[in-house]
């Protein structure tokens, strides 16, 4: 096994050229059945072994700095500095991260999540470097999809004024750039990576001599197409001032060694532009690339789930409302940012595709161009994760809230989402939606609860969202359905003494809650609070006449969260009871098992049930 | 006069076509009349003269649609749709406005304030046009500094999916593009608009001829360079997909309306770039470009400011403490969004270019690239107008705080800013900052404070940001300087029963509130918070012995501000005390003359005071 002499970073410069081939072939058995066991992104790493590879055989770890955009690729990264041991925990609760992390190894230089900081913060390792006087390489690796968000974009023309080495390189997995570049473009790698123009010549002449003859519209026409051949993609980030190297043959071990070697010569920001294929080596992810994006444990032999869901989850529920809705209302229209799979308005764009937009991995872009389909008279929903929706905070504020125009948000995979850790984790929403002037925020019980929010969100006429988890959606309480109306949270059972105030996931924690709580002998009430923004204030106020103990449930940090507003409100209504909150601590939450991590932060039944009890018992008789 | 004859919308075509000229030197002497009286955005809006005039004689309000980007430059389009007499009330509270809201007129389609939005409100309003299967003209006007903003580039490569109009329009005002084109783009133009590429030939031959004979690589170096002169800016849009018109000379009407024929033509998205000059036909204005971007009431002779300035700012502060840090610590770096003048950089720049970073518009690269920065072991101070710090509210969580990296965010313009409105309010600050793990926030109550601050948190090793007021800095308590320390409030009078808890700006206010509740015979302390987060829970414990009353002031939102810590922190002390928190309301804040605002919202002496007297009256003796 080559695999097994590679224990540290550096070590593959031991390997003997002739079996690189060898080593990316163990690489990718070691990954398919890691993570066939563990699940954890697949395709987007099969993708990069030969491109890992040939970066670590060109840099020299820790000195050098390698920045992974997103960071789910980084697998090889790992499995080459020493992390091979890792795999056996991937993405579990005190496991190794699934993303980079400096806290995991000093050769991953900066963490990763979101997408489209990586040139950003290369360019920033690059300026220190400068700064100090040292001499590293420095690579940002940033894949063609993360290319489509603006910050990639207010990187890229800052990286232009550099006149240091900095590698960009391009991993262009999608063949979407790569059909306008043909030979031309290999060739004027090879011209510029020599430092002469001389062969430009020729090839500027070859590409013009057709435009002599007749017929001379449409060849000047073909003209314009070979000259925008000529300069796609190159010229595009040329015209930015970026030296471009490329196309390589991301699965070429030996022209990726020459194309570094040659990239780290430049003076200046250099882009290589190398192809790749996601799940390359892989059948079953070769042909389904979203499948295996972040694929759940699966049998190897057929690509198939271990244990396949019989579940609906949220998304599911959003997905079928949304169809049903675009049929009703000709004015809904939907928008998502690069995930219509994940989001699951895939349906909604096969329906009615006029009707859908995806913008690529641009949530600024996303929310704005909402705002201005609001402004023209339709009825937008932007679905979006909760996490990379903090992309979008200034939009919503600025551009959807000040005119307080009708766009409807629905958030998926808010609240813990499990195996992603710290960057993706939804805990945030509550709290940077509420501080927001005319929003409106709402977050369902169960799965009968979301499809009447969004219905109820698409008749409303101003700025309103909808904040659900990933996961399963929840079956029970079917039979509490009364009608949404703004602000007005729901009595689910109705007693005195404790008053629980649940919101969404929590509603079905805080059941359990109270049920512990009534075999000890306590009266015990249950709102499913329905509205974080506004709070409902008469509830509270009725509810001050027969509670003595408020407890504010949620999957939200305290800060600007529910259990804030819900004080808040009782402040405003003169209400002085003993309030108990219930929150998400303040502080990054890693990745694991969300039953789990809901133990560990105590916001699972049985931590809430001893604080509540803690509680009681310190209350004067 | 002309201007006269223009009562309302679409009046400016009455006008004879003779008289263009005259009108717009009658719009640009009004302009500089009525905003050397009122102050106001004065260069951005001289320049855009013929512009607006071309584009309100190429289209019809209200059906049609008109976007400005940031929206500073609209004064000639609110002239020209019936609103000369707002004039008189500039910007002045309940006068008009200084950028489009859609609440003033039905000819304003899309509330604009910050940078780069246009083309994504101008593509919503696009596709809500072709869904509804209407027919009018979409016109998004941006500058060439909102087009360094990433959203402007997300849109931009949306828009060019396109099959139905939509006009995108580049005022140029920095020569930066326009250098890099001649003669043949606006040949290019001439050629394309008439849809026949017959020319291009003969251009694009001319172009290459020079390459024949001796000196090669000489010769095709200046080809790469002539190639680019040809392509850009316009191939870099071509490259998107975006029809390319221009450029065009922006102070001549005739040109200007040919080329808005030719564009509304286009199937498609297309970008005409009009070159016009900041300031023009006001020579200090033209001059002083900086100083005449948001001006100050002036003298039209000499272009100086009525009153001038004698007090020292926090931006002042800022700037001089910045100095003197650069000097004393290597590692300290700067980093503007294109605003060195506005920040007080600029000094800094002047003194230390080599650590100076001015990123354009483009603040979510900006603090990226300071997480880079210091990841590289550099201290970097983001300096940033609270406002605008919105857009990277996701960087500021995803790249510092998860990485638990020290930059050093210094927030100028927090609180209420006057008479620039709703957009530039910097009242969510508090709010969004204090819900971020990791984060510190601090703000000064006095222009001393600021400087021991801004040293304090150079030299702590965590992400931490200072958050101050335009205009005037405070010089009172000057005698009140005690170190600051992480977590520390700071007494200023310990007495008992009332206790005043004061966040930046309000100690001030707090300070002639206590005198008022003195004179009433009550005791009153006065606390300056110093630390929004993390709040000062010992100080809170200790105060609890001999104070009944808690009152927090601060110039922020309540939702996830310094009241709301306030009162969570004291469940955390177990801590029973009546609390009244001093907040800004839950809504947007018009723009007006700061202390107007602050008597409207009930931030002011008076009303605080009355507040605090009513609390006690209800108070159990």
């Amino acid at each position: 096994m080559l695999l097994e002499q590679i224990e540290k970073a550096n070590d593959i410069k031991q390997i003997d050229k002739a079996d690189y081939d060898a080593l990316a072939e163990e690489i990718r058995q070691f990954l398919i059945e890691k993570i066939s066991v563990t699940g954890g992104h697949l395709g987007s790493n099969l993708g990069a072994v030969e491109l890992t590879m040939a970066l670590h055989l060109s840099l020299d770890f820790p000195q050098d700095k390698l920045i992974w955009d997103v960071g789910h690729q980084s697998y090889t990264h790992k499995l080459l500095t020493g992390r091979r041991d890792g795999f056996e925990n991937l993405r579990k609760f005190h496991g190794m991260s699934g993303f980079p992390k400096r806290g995991e190894s000093d050769c991953d230089c900066f963490n990763t999540g979101h997408s489209s900081t990586s040139i950003s913060a290369g360019l920033g390792l690059v300026k220190a470097r400068d700064i100090k006087g040292e001499k590293n390489t420095i690579v940002s690796v940033i894949g063609d999809g993360s290319l489509t968000g603006g910050m990639a974009y207010e990187a890229l023309n800052n990286a232009s004024q550099l006149e240091t080495n900095f590698i960009v390189v391009l991993n262009d997995n999608k063949m979407s750039i790569s059909e306008n570049v043909g030979g031309i473009s290999s060739y004027l790698n090879k011209v510029r990576t020599a430092d002469s123009y001389l062969d430009l010549k020729e090839g500027v002449y070859n590409a013009l001599r057709g435009m002599k003859g007749d017929n001379a519209i449409a060849k000047i026409r073909r003209l314009k197409s070979s000259v925008k051949q000529l300069f796609i993609p190159g010229m595009f980030f040329e015209d930015m001032g970026i030296t471009y190297l490329g196309p390589v043959n991301g699965h070429d071990i030996n022209a990726l060694l020459r194309v570094f070697k040659e990239a780290k010569k430049v003076k200046g920001a250099v882009l290589v532009h190398v192809i790749t294929e996601k799940g390359k080596g892989y059948g079953p992810a070769e042909r389904h690339p979203a499948r295996f994006h972040g694929a759940e444990p699966f049998e190897i032999e057929t690509g198939l789930p271990k244990t396949p869901r019989t579940t609906s989850n949220y998304t599911d529920i959003f997905s079928t409302v949304m169809c049903k809705l675009g049929q009703r209302e000709e004015k809904v229209v939907a928008i998502t940012a690069a995930m219509p799979d994940g989001t699951g308005l895939k349906r909604f764009r096969n329906m009615y595709p006029e009707r859908f937009f995806d913008v690529g991995i641009a949530e600024e872009h996303a929310v704005t161009f909402a705002a201005g389909l609001a402004a023209g008279g339709l009825k937008p929903v932007v679905a979006v994760y909760s996490s990379f929706l903090q992309r979008a905070y200034d939009q919503i504020l600025h551009d959807v809230c000040i005119q307080n125009l009708p766009v409807v948000f629905a958030i998926d995979r808010a609240g813990l989402v499990g195996s992603d850790g710290e960057t993706h984790q939804g805990i945030f929403d509550l709290s940077y939606l509420s501080g927001i002037p005319n929003m409106h925020v709402m977050a369902p019980k169960n799965k009968w609860e979301l499809s009447d929010m969004l219905k109820f969100a698409v008749a409303f006429d101003a700025p309103i969202a909808i904040r659900y988890p990933r996961g399963e959606a929840y079956a029970g309480l079917k039979e509490f359905r009364a009608p949404i109306e703004l602000g007005k949270a729901e009595w689910i059972y109705k007693e005195k003494e404790i008053l629980l105030l649940a919101v969404g996931s929590m509603v079905k924690t805080a059941e359990k809650v109270r049920e512990r709580l009534k075999e000890d002998g306590y009266a015990c009430s249950l709102v499913n609070a329905r509205f974080v923004k506004p709070v409902d204030g008469e509830l509270l106020k009725e509810a001050g006449d027969d509670h003595s103990l408020f407890v504010t449930l949620e999957e939200n940090v305290a800060s600007g969260g529910f259990g804030e507003s819900v004080r808040r409100a009782m402040e405003e209504q003169e209400l002085k009871k003993e309030v108990l909150s219930v929150t998400l601590p303040d502080a990054y939450v890693e990745h694991g098992n969300v039953e789990l991590l809901k133990k560990e932060l105590g916001i699972d039944e049985e931590s809430i049930y001893r604080r509540i009890r803690t509680a009681l018992e310190k209350e004067p008789e």
